[in-house]
């Protein structure tokens, strides 16, 4: 299970991103997302009726944006759990995953509740730099957090981009014409 | 060389994922994304200088939203150039990617320019699902164009996550730690 934190979010400028940025979370199959900054109802319905209509399980949590130190601290208290920082200043992606270490962060990854993804925001403090276990970059040029945080969880997951929730009332069925949906109750009521 | 498409932009609701799209494209080493929708000065600024400080080639042209059509049509009547669109509905890229057709779109990318790759924007046109050449899901589960075209490109491209722009005054040492950047003068002048 993985957890990602945003530490960032104001309302009038990162709406749609910070909504990208969860719905990434849910299809790639993230469990639990953090977010700090402004408190925002909209995002928080928006997942809803996502998760209502094609299910999934992603749990939203917004704290207010100081409290990242917190939640990081006490994540980093526990000496079993991990952190990764995805900035464009990190070691590359390509080259940290031939070694052994991205095999334990892949582990971690499987585990109950042990890896901590954490993704910007505008400016991240140095702080977060020198407290993750790795910095680690999706390419070393200036892009997007969506697209990182995509492009990460599709590396350290197996099959990520094949994920269908059990709860959903809208199914896709793959095809190569593109008009293919299932509409149908919930299996299991939830 | 790859061109990408996006069929819809308007500044008020779009503004930023359009431009992570941009940057998504420029940093994954695409030469050319047309978007059709608002004229949007703000967003043809931001890239200029992006290229400026980090380098890059990325051409960006703005098209009125009717234009895709024509402009469509138009790769079309090319009988060498194929066209892929990125969508939900589409096969799953895990799947087809393990077929000799993806090996054909994979070589239209590495040639001279006969690959466009269609992405959203909202609700696309029947149409183009009937002439595209593949439609393809990044994930069959509603998220994002930014992230599907990372891990798009990511997957067609080699070594997508470490281009490095000969023309650039900011380049990035990747490291662990990720405090190194490099400042210098432009090589070639560009």
């Amino acid at each position: 299970m993985v957890t990602i934190l945003r530490i960032g979010h104001r309302i009038k400028r990162d709406k749609r991103i910070t909504t990208h940025l969860a719905l990434v979370a849910r299809a790639f199959g993230v469990e639990r997302l953090v977010i700090a900054g402004d408190k925002d109802e909209n995002l928080l319905n928006t997942l809803a009726k996502v998760n209502s209509e094609w299910g999934g399980n992603l749990q939203l949590k917004l704290i207010p944006y100081d409290d990242w130190k917190t939640f990081i601290h006490n994540w980093k208290a526990d000496t079993r759990k991990r952190i990764v920082h995805l900035t464009m200043y990190g070691e590359n992606l390509s080259i940290f995953e031939k070694s052994k270490e991205f095999l334990s962060l892949k582990k971690l990854s499987q585990g109950s509740s042990d890896l901590l993804v954490v993704v910007g925001g505008e400016k991240i403090p140095g702080k977060v730099f020198k407290i993750a276990d790795w910095n680690i970059a999706i390419s070393n040029q200036p892009h997007s957090e969506v697209a990182s945080l995509a492009v990460f969880l599709d590396h350290i997951k197996d099959n990520a981009l094949q994920i269908q929730f059990s709860n959903a009332i809208k199914q896709i069925i793959p095809s190569m014409e593109g008009n293919k949906i299932l509409l149908g109750n919930r299996k299991n009521g939830k």
